[in-house]
């Protein structure tokens, strides 16, 4: 094959040329017909006009007696008329009137005779009590307009126009190839090199979404005939074709080769990050992309290059969530070369809508599942810095952004149950929360950016926790600590301990692996604090500066043998099945600014962590203390 | 049976109780395990935890080799360090780390040697190009929260964590009976009396778009037996039934009776118009919702009692469209008995929202479709003023609202035209007409409330059109006056003429039934004016007072056989096949204020007057002359 240098074409430029190259090849809507009860959110190829009138007869609109109105002229209180049998026809609502009657008399305005006649005693004006053909709409006027949404009564509108079926723009086919030696459909119990296949899920809901039909083809190895032919295939059964994973410009990349034998590449490479070994290819008017295999990378290719082909399909302006400024609490740093897209999580705090950038690894699903918001840094642009005011797509509703606690510092996974057990509560009430340690949580919450902290700050001085970190920083007050946990810190352990750890110093031990957590966060400054008390010399222990950034994560690395020792906290030791050499109790608490404190979201968030549900939760994640949760400390 | 008397209790306090009577009995949320691949749009029904690390295995980060980092310490440009072949392992993206192995150095960092040996010229810090265990989701970690939409990232975050089902809060099943004797499935050829039954349509979508699963089941006749069997049936398959029709205290009502048999009726009769007779019943914790049969007060029934149950079902607060203040454009007169609805079609003209009230009829499902916003007339008050500022539910959203043409005046099919080839030229721009006449839509334009009036108001001394009707009403100018068509009007007469009618002054003859158009229409004004023209007295001509607002529906009657004559333009006439005795051509034009003139929106009205695709369709209809549409007459 060789290396390929990939094109760094930007990628609006490239977007555009691509869907013109396409047009251009008559790529566009298509229409299909369906039938109108199965047509609910179906959009309409063209204007709809009525085939019967509704009514199509003319029906009574009461219970009563159908006439001739002239038969009635004259009739009063005082003169009433009287009607023969023949000259009046007994009627239900519904019923269709007589061709020789223009009125109904309603039921209660009758009086019955034995004889069979009938007696009025007012006259019927002519037409009065009866539904008009045509009333609700006529034969040959026009139902719904070309390129509408048909909604539930538009589908009533119709039938009662004796339209029966409906043309339609049909759902384009999209067609996605999952590709490489490695990839397994997803399980529960994958072997180490295995890579699961859930792009092609992600992709196909993203696909429906957007009103696409998807269909997913059998994984294809990395053979270079094998991936053209299935590429072929997909092209004539579709309408549009995603080709996973290949894309990029590396040993076994057969996917542009493959596009090129079968059809034509326009570009080979974005200026995108991640994204950029995208390839925009066509066999024919039916679009060929192919889609790096890393599912971030994926999903924003997919959403940046499918999207806009579905849209121009439809016929429909773009719609890709609304645009708004929000204030960055982190610096973004970003490459001049590409577009770079970093996701947010977001909410208000006050009246400022707060972004924090997401990881931006491009394995990183959970940080797309997790995201509010996303910014794009144009090419050309070093970043953003901390604080700066940025442009940003939102990916949730600002009611939603406007209910959503933001939680910034330490990390505990405690913070996921507190997250769970208020949206049970109140489903109108999220919680996000992001992980930057506690002296991270302090500075957030100074600056404003955060409703609450989780921090656990020892005084190495007095041994107490919190207290002195927050009169140093909040010097004038303004905040509240509100009692959280307390919570078990020491040292995870391989289970059953093969290399006979016994106290904290062992871990400069010969042989032994650590792994840290990241600077700033309070776990290492407890683990710098006792180097420091036990006289261990941070560069002689192997794995110092390997860094991980939650309990859970560090808990993984030995869990997974690949490190022996570790500073955190009792529950991910247990989770993870690891022997636990217990440190301390610390105390884990929550910094909230005054500002805020009246606030229905903290008043929800207190009252939980004061619930026997919480209660519960943490006894069963274990290695917790709870001592009136909920309630303020006194700092002061 | 007997006739019942229905009570008429209040919707509010109705739907609380019947919600909590309901829940007493055990009605709420279930639950049902799917597939995650088939989980998107779900709503978790508790947490989802991850059951493996993701990725599952340390991972090259990079093309390259995997080594022991201690194995390159002290390598640099001028101390390079040379690698045995069993010191390291050759790793592509994605392969696993072996277990000897904590850093991978790139491929292009590295220089091979023919011995297989390899040379670095620059250290690895442990653990550098490797994806680490867990780095983007750890085993026992929270994916989800409870009550959480699935999104397509999700479902990625599910597989990626070894999740391969997940439990969602199960669509609740609802049951649709129709019943009647005379109600047959929808058709193009119904027979007078056969009414469609296209309720169940209706209603099946709305089902769906709420998240509900609808079943429809064969239609049954008023036996009293049949519908106590259907309903028991249906209330074992279901969550929810919905009887429909037979739900008001007439002839043929079982409803209420097999309702009370097999189970309880809370309420019958309720306190909302449309919509009153509905019966608030249940069979143990099953609710069963008997719904009107005029499509209007069923769907009214459906959203303010069944989608209610639907929203507690999945626990979530009610969303019903957002609601903001409008100017009614004419008076609602209501009863004090009732809480009333009134569909509203709505537009901002400059700043302000407008609402004109639709139809209020029943049975006129084609208002629903038409419907932009509703007004709620509270029980006890008599109705709004035209003019004043009201509370209203949006239907649509509000940048569509933004886009859309407010059209009101005379009534002429080739607004339905002109609004659909406007949307087909652009998208965003919707067009939405009200049929109030010439005169109403003088005065609509004059209050502000309208982008546009079509307008032909005959000045019966000078024989011109509209002129000196706009120097009257706009003494100071102020607005536009554009050409759109001359139209042929005349009277639209029974195929074949079979009453020999051959000039206007027939329509007073012996036998003659007329139909006539609404006051205020420039129809009408011809109409009168001929009348004294030709000296017919308006009391001696039968069914003069007999009132249609369109064309067509003059048409449709005279068409149906229930008139012989009316008075209409030509294009009508032939769209029901009838003959025609031209009397005019008259001018119907647009009058458009200057405050408007500017907008994007008269712009594109313009330039598609001016438009090929107009005038093809306009020629399309017949009995129009067109005559430079789109220019401006010169008025003042």
């Amino acid at each position: 094959m060789g290396f390929e240098y990939l094109t760094n074409v930007p990628l609006e430029q490239a977007r555009n040329e691509y869907l013109q190259k396409l047009q251009g090849e008559g790529f566009g809507m298509q229409y299909e017909t369906v039938p109108v009860q199965e047509s609910f959110g179906r959009i309409t190829a063209r204007a709809v006009y009525a085939r019967i009138n509704a009514p199509h007869y003319a029906a009574s609109a009461m219970d009563g007696v159908a006439l001739r109105a002239k038969d009635s002229f004259g009739a009063t209180e005082t003169t009433p008329v009287m009607l023969r049998p023949d000259q009046f026809t007994v009627v239900d609502t519904g019923d269709p009137i007589p061709g020789s009657c223009d009125a109904v008399i309603m039921v209660e305005d009758i009086v019955q005779n034995d004889d069979g006649s009938i007696t009025i005693h007012a006259a019927a004006a002519p037409w009065q009590h009866i539904r008009q053909i045509g009333e609700d709409i006529c034969a040959g006027e026009m139902i719904l307009t070309s390129f509408t949404e048909i909604t539930p009564a538009a589908i009533g509108a119709m039938l009662a126009g004796g339209v029966m079926e409906v043309e339609v723009i049909r759902r384009p086919v999209v067609g996605i190839i999952p590709t490489g030696d490695e990839i397994i459909p997803p399980c529960a119990n994958p072997r180490p090199g295995d890579i699961l296949e859930f792009n092609s899920s992600i992709f196909s809901a993203m696909v429906k979404d957007w009103g696409g039909e998807p269909i997913t083809y059998p994984i294809v190895p990395d053979h270079f005939d094998a991936i053209r032919d299935m590429v072929v295939r997909a092209a004539e059964e579709c309408d549009m074709v995603i080709l996973n994973a290949g894309s990029s410009a590396g040993r076994d990349d057969y996917s542009t080769a493959a596009i090129r034998e079968i059809g034509e590449v326009l570009y080979h490479g974005i200026a995108i990050k991640p994204g950029k070994p995208a390839i925009l290819g066509l066999r024919g008017s039916t679009p060929i992309l192919g889609v790096p295999g890393y599912p971030v990378s994926g999903i924003i290719v997919i959403e940046e290059l499918l999207q806009p082909l579905i849209d121009a399909w439809y016929g429909r302006e773009s719609t890709k969530g609304s645009r708004t400024r929000a204030r960055l609490t982190r610096q973004v740093v970003s490459g001049l070369k590409y577009q770079e897209y970093v996701r947010l999580r977001m909410g208000y705090v006050g009246n400022s809508l707060m972004a924090s950038p997401l990881p931006r690894g491009s394995g990183i699903v959970s940080s797309f599942m997790k995201a509010d918001g996303m910014l794009e840094v144009p090419q050309g642009t070093e970043g953003f810095a901390s604080g700066e005011e940025v442009r940003v797509r939102l990916l949730k509703d600002r009611g939603q952004l406007k209910n959503t606690l933001v939680v910034i510092g330490s990390h505990d996974p405690l913070l996921d149950e507190l997250t769970d057990l208020i949206h049970r509560e109140d489903r109108r009430i999220f919680l996000s929360s992001a992980h930057v340690g506690s002296m991270g949580g302090i500075m957030a919450v100074r600056r404003g950016e955060a409703h609450a902290a989780g921090i656990h700050l020892l005084d190495t001085e007095t041994g107490e926790y919190n207290l002195k970190y927050i009169r140093k920083y909040f010097p004038h007050g303004g905040v509240y600590l509100v009692r959280c946990v307390g919570r078990q810190q020491g040292l995870m352990l391989q289970h059953g301990n093969p290399l006979g750890i016994g106290r904290f110093s062992d871990i400069a031990g010969k042989g032994v692996r650590y792994v840290n957590r990241q600077k700033g966060s309070g776990t290492r400054i407890l683990a710098d604090y006792l180097c420091q008390k036990e006289g261990v010399d941070p560069g002689q222990v192997y794995g110092y500066e390997r860094e991980e950034v939650t309990h859970n994560s560090v808990a993984v690395q030995i869990a997974s043998g690949s490190a022996d020792a570790g500073m955190g906290i009792y529950s991910a030791a247990k989770l993870y099945g690891l022997d636990f050499l217990p440190v301390c109790v610390e105390e884990y608490d929550l910094l909230i600014p005054e500002t805020v404190w009246n606030t229905g979201l903290i008043k929800q968030l207190i009252r939980t962590l004061k619930s026997e549900a919480f209660r519960a939760r943490i006894e069963a994640m274990g290695g917790y203390t709870l001592d009136r949760p909920g309630e303020i400390i006194d700092v002061f």
